[in-house]
Parts: structure tokens; sequence; C-alpha cells
């Protein structure tokens, strides 16, 4: 696959939002076709990112990570979009995160050199994946999570069959009780670590946990989780610094989703013996949501105590298709089009049929379920009374990985919604 | 895009389940490159479909409606497959049914030539997009739900507004109080038909409904439930057909989800001044599941005392990639991968690490939580002890629509996990 092929591919009206009449198009033509949602330019539903908000939240968040001293490797999951990929990168991540050697493959071809999967990695044709990669692309890192020793037996057999293979790059996982993947005791942790510095499949990098799994959204519990978490994981590099397990120049330390980041970002730096970088790994942040990521980023505002920087920048658009009873109308959106995991997506705004301008969805608007292909949207008030079939409503998301997953393509609009740029995804 | 471009596209390693190290295949290669699940030939996670149990259920469901006298016209949007397109066609279904005019396209490149889109279509873009393709298609035929004046009136003025468009053919929908989209009453209904029919810019050819949401799986109220809907559209169709307000030489009654199908299929057929097809659209049945249309099934063959004939076509399978604590695995599938909408996946087989057999996963058994990439299989017996990493295991699904908008690809495997053929999606 070539680069024009990932980061510019060419689209049709093949892939749900595009214009049914339009020829085929380069992603990057898009913008200039001078489509408008709201003037009904393009098919419903539509998912689309707000361009500037999307550039904001790139840029803050990299800064935050920049001001706390730590570097960025935004998790690629979230979007899987090659474009996206390019614009963290460009933006100053140290690297990208991914959840899959599949994903890790779109990553390097959108150009990630330093590369995390935050998941253990232990059968043959992934581990052969990652080596062939690392051939194909000199200077190219990958360092996957360990944490057993199961695991660790399982690389070395493949290790020991494989000819001419390079040992792996590892970071030790540290979890919580009752929690997910992780070694559980320092007892435990510091004894992998043994076994991973004395083997010679893994080359020990580092130490990773992943605190998102604990948060809540209150402070209190939330501060309290990620220093007890963090104080282990602590405890635990400096054992291993100290025995002398670490098989690097410099120690990678990372931690770090998109709900409580900033309790732990201060944590990943630490005097060792060698240079210790610090990673967060947030992936949310690119479009943010009106839902639970906008719930935490309002905790970790009033914890920062002067405001953040991240606006909901993805919204997902239908058209009234029906207004069967009082009190319901049925959008043209489903199961098929956008997030309902933590919760089912919300009103924010609506645009009656054949006008430009929109206005905000009053607060009595809940959408109460969907199917497939439809969206009940249940109101009281005057204005939902109002509605026609063919105003068009705009749904915010709780989540926006998937939300993502959902589409091949999104277009980015500006401020009137005329679509600007595209993104695609490979999910 | 050329017809080989959609039945037999180009796949490659970027997208999930696809061999790392293979070289771009074209689909119908995929089947003879002996690839096996079992053997760690391909990446995890992995949907696959059985490929005899799918050949039964396209078989069964063709002979359900034929011996019921009524044709079927699958749901595209449970698969939106080109592949699976053509062999419910090829298997004598007499079209197709899909929820917007983006899916309905691709049908039309797989080649169906009638078509239903069981949804209101009302916007200038999607009303044109129809027409084109029935320009670019002779003897294409499409009709669309139509459920209220509001809606009748955008046709009009699409209608009105274009230059040399032909009317669209449409369906008049019935729905339930408190339900969906849908006519609630008769007068609402027939008021409606009769301005369908006086309308230049609309053919009216039949009478829909939806008898799917209102299924609980409990007899007793699905029958009462089904005659109750059924009864309402057949005095629906007698009047419009009294009063001559279709346009058509045949007459179109159709119903039918995957759920309660059994109970509207013979309400399909009545005696009216011209000829009747009856059409069910069920869509779910071709791979069936493990869970919600599982239990619906067992209700129907209850009901007609002599079984079905559809089995559980669809499985992810995933490796262990953690054992934690006691009594918890954590598995490489999450909720980028299964279904999770109506009811969590559930293990139904595992594979030790390296070997080939497989055996029924035990009943205690359970998917207590899914992130987006893991899975929680918790468990109390000694087989769940005895996991390890690297052990693989099967999770059968609720809801195959939910399932298989999550892979761009899908192999099709014999009983011995061989992939013997694949088929793509475009969601």
């Amino acid at each position: 696959m070539t680069a024009q092929d990932i980061l510019d591919p060419l689209l049709d009206a093949g892939q749900k939002g595009f214009p049914h009449h339009s020829a085929p198009l380069r992603r990057s033509a898009i913008g200039g076709q001078g489509w408008n949602v709201l003037r009904g330019d393009m098919p419903l539903p539509l998912a689309v990112i707000k361009r500037d908000a999307l550039a904001g939240n790139l840029a803050w968040m990299q800064g935050f990570a920049a001001g706390h001293g730590v570097g960025l490797a935004p998790h690629g999951k979230t979007t899987m979009s090659p474009q996206l990929f390019r614009r963290q990168l460009d933006a100053g991540a140290w690297g990208l995160t991914f959840a899959t050697v599949v994903q890790l493959r779109a990553g390097v071809a959108a150009g990630a050199r330093r590369c995390i999967i935050a998941n253990q990695v232990f059968r043959a044709i992934d581990l052969q994946g990652i080596d062939d990669l690392k051939r194909a692309h000199a200077g190219l890192q990958v360092a996957f999570l360990v944490d057993s020793i199961a695991q660790l037996e399982l690389i070395e057999s493949w290790h020991q069959a494989s000819k001419d293979v390079q040992p792996v790059d590892v970071l030790l996982e540290i979890g919580v009780a009752g929690a997910r993947t992780g070694c559980r005791t320092h007892e435990q942790a510091l004894a992998l670590a043994q076994r991973l510095r004395a083997s010679p499949a893994t080359r020990l990098l580092g130490i990773e946990c992943y605190e998102g799994l604990g948060a809540t959204g209150q402070s209190d519990a939330d501060i309290a989780y990620a220093q007890a978490l963090m104080q282990r994981v602590r405890a635990i590099a400096k054992a291993c610094d100290e025995q002398q397990l670490f098989e690097t120049d410099e120690i990678l330390l990372t931690a770090g989703g998109s709900a409580i980041f900033d309790l732990v970002a201060d944590q990943l730096k630490m005097p060792l013996s060698r240079p210790v970088r610090g990673l967060l790994r947030s992936g949310c942040y690119a479009t943010h949501d009106h839902g639970t990521y906008h719930r935490f980023m309002n905790a970790v505002a009033a914890r920062m105590g002067c405001g953040h920087g991240l606006h909901a920048a993805m919204e997902v658009w239908a058209a009234v298709q029906s207004c069967p009873e009082p009190g319901l109308a049925i959008l043209s959106v489903g199961k098929r089009d956008i997030s309902y995991d933590l919760e089912l997506p919300m009103p924010i705004a609506f645009c009656p049929q054949g006008q430009a301008g929109i206005t905000a969805a009053p607060p009595d608007w809940k959408i109460a379920g969907l199917n497939d292909q439809h969206a009940y949207l249940r109101g009281t008030g005057a204005e939902h009374s109002a509605l026609r079939v063919g105003d068009l409503v705009a749904l915010g998301i709780s989540h926006p990985c998937t939300t993502f997953d959902k589409w091949r393509w999104i277009p980015l609009v500006d401020a009137q919604y005329n679509v600007c740029d595209a993104i695609v995804t490979c999910f």
C-alpha cells in the first residue's frame, strides 16, 4: 500500500455520507467541493468533526503534556485515522499507541516510528508481524505489554523457533486487583521483570499502567485511586532500576487515558539511574465528546483550577423522518451510526428544513432509544411540537471510539457546516 | 465501480483478521490459501461464518417463504455484504430490503433489481439518488415507505422542482401506537393513501408494516400482537383496493423481521382485485445467532411444531491474553469486534493453545464485561482454572447486525475452521 493509498485514498458514494451523485474523489479533494451539511448536499445520517474544535483539542492536549514535562503517545484505537495520526505526530506527539498489531500497521503506514501496543502480544503471527514491520521500517520502535510468565514463555517459544528475529521490546504492566490485565503485586511484577531481563527474547524498556478504568469522576476517590496506583508503579520502577533490569538508554513510564490523565502526568517523572521518559496515552481528547468525557474533563478543570481547552468536536446529523405522535420524532440515525455503549446520544442542535441557521436543542429533548437505523427523539415543549419531517437534528455523543468505528470517512466542517476537509478510518 | 470491485475486491493486511504477512488478495482467492483459524494462521480477534450453517440458513428461510406462498426480500442492513446479497438472490429471493439509499446502491451494484427501502425517504438528495439509480439500471424497482402528508409534501416539492424525474414508488406504512414510524389509525392511513393516489409524484404499490419491534418471545402475547396489527394492515389494504388507490399490476403486502415472521407470513396473502404479492423482509436469519434470535426461533419452532432449520453461523474467536486472578481471564476482543447492544457475547467453545480440537465452553463461563479491545471471561470451574495465555475462546453473539458492522471482511470456515471462502461488507 502506498502512502497515497493510506493518507489520500479514493472515496466514493458507496461510503455513507458521500453524495450519491458525486464521482469518486481523493480525500484531499473533498474540501474543495463546496459541500454544506445543512444545505442538503450530503445524505444523512452524517458524522462530522468540527475543524476548529479538533485543531484546538490537538494543540491543547499536546500543550498539557509538554507543560507537565511528559510526552504524548495518543491512543490510535480511538480514531484509527491515518490523517489524524499524522496531525497528532505533526503537533508534537512522541509516538502513537495501539491495541493490536493490525492497528500498529496502520499507524506505521501513516508515519509513526515510536509505537506502544498497550496490550499483551504473544501469538507467533503477531510477534512475527512486529518483527517484519521493524525490518521494513528502519528505526521503528515498538514496545508492547507483558504481565505474566505464561505470556513470556510464549514469546520465548516463538523466539527460539524463529530464525534471525530480534528480541522484542516490552513494558511491564502493573494492574489493579479486580480490574483488567497487569501484575497485581509488587513481588509478582519484580519477579516477572527479572525474568524479562534474563530472557534473550525480550528487552525491558519500562513500566506501564492504565488508570482510566478506575476513574469515577469524583475527584476525592479518583485522586486516592491514582495516587495508590502510581505509588506502586513508581516503587516497581525504582526496584527494577536498582536491580538494573531495564535494558535501554531511556526508561519509559507510561499511563494516562482520557479521564484522569491529570492525576498521573506528574507521577510519570522520577529520578532513576537513566533518563526517564513519561508518556501519556490519551485517545479521546482528539474529538472529545458531549457525555462521559465532557463530565470527566469538568472534574479535570476543577482540579486544575484554570479550565481546560477541550471542546466536543464530533456530531452526528440526522433528519426527522416521522412525527407519528405528540412528543415523538423519529430520526434517521441508529446504532449503525453513533455511540450507545456508555449512554445514548444527546440532542444538541437543530435546523428546520430548508434553513441554514442552527438553534441549540432545548433541554427537554432526549434520545429515548435507538434501533439499528432509527432514533427516538422525545420532548415535551413547544420546540418539539414544532418539529417537522425534514428538519435536521444534531446529536452529541458519549465515547468517541464507538462513533469513529461506525464511519469509513468523516468530513471536517467549519462553523457554518461547510465541508472543508475529510478524514478516513481503517477499523 | 465495477462488479469486480463490489463482488471480488482486493483485501489486504490493513483489514483486521487478514494475515499480516500475506500479500493483498482478491476475496475469491482467500479460500485457496489453506488458512486455518485454530492453527494460528490469522490474527485475532476474528469473526468467522460457518459455511454449512450459512448455506443451511439461506436455504431454510427461502423454503419457509416459498412454503407459505410469499416472497423473500431479505433486509440487507444486517450483513451489507454484496456476496451474501448475491447468494440470497441466487437462493430465490424476490429482491432485497434496505434502510437507506446508500445501502440500496450497494445492493443494486450486487445485482438486486427489486428493492424496498423499509424507511421514509424525503430529502432531495436521496430522491434524486433513487431516480439516478433507476435511470442507470433499466428495470430497477425501488419502493420506499411513506407515513405522513408532511413527507409526501417534501416528495412533491422535489418532484415539482426537478426536471424529467419519474414518480416514486411507495408503500404506505402502518404503525403501532407508542412504537416507531407508520400511520397510527385506519383513517389516517386511508387519507394518506388517497393523497398518494392523487399525487403525480408518487405511485402507491402496497402496504407495509414491521411487527418485529413488538415481539416478546412469549407466544401468547406475540400471536395477539401480530394478529391485531395484521388485521389492521389487511383492512387498510382492502379499503385501498376498494377505492382503487393502488397504482400497480401487483399489490405488495410486506411485513416480517427475524423474530416472529411466522406470525405474519400467512397474513400477507389476501384476495384483492389484483394479484397480491406477500413479502417477508427478515435479515438476521442469514447467520442467526446464539442469543436473542436463538430464543425467538425456539418460540417459532414451538409454534410450528416441527423445529426450524436455522443454526448460529457466526462466531468471534479471541485469545486469552492474561489470567490475572483466579476466575478471571482477559480475552483479546472488545466492543470494536462483537455485538453488545442486546446482550453481552457468550462463550461457546475453546481450544487450548497449540491444539486443533475444540471443546464446548462450560456453562459457568460468562462474559462479564467488554472494553473497547478486551473482554472479561469469568468462570468458577476447573476448566476456567485451566485456561492459559494463548488459549483460544469462541464467543457467540446476540444480534448479527451489530457484529457484521464491525468487520470489513469475514472468512467462511468449514467444520475444522479451515478458511474456505470470504465475504466483504460495505457499511
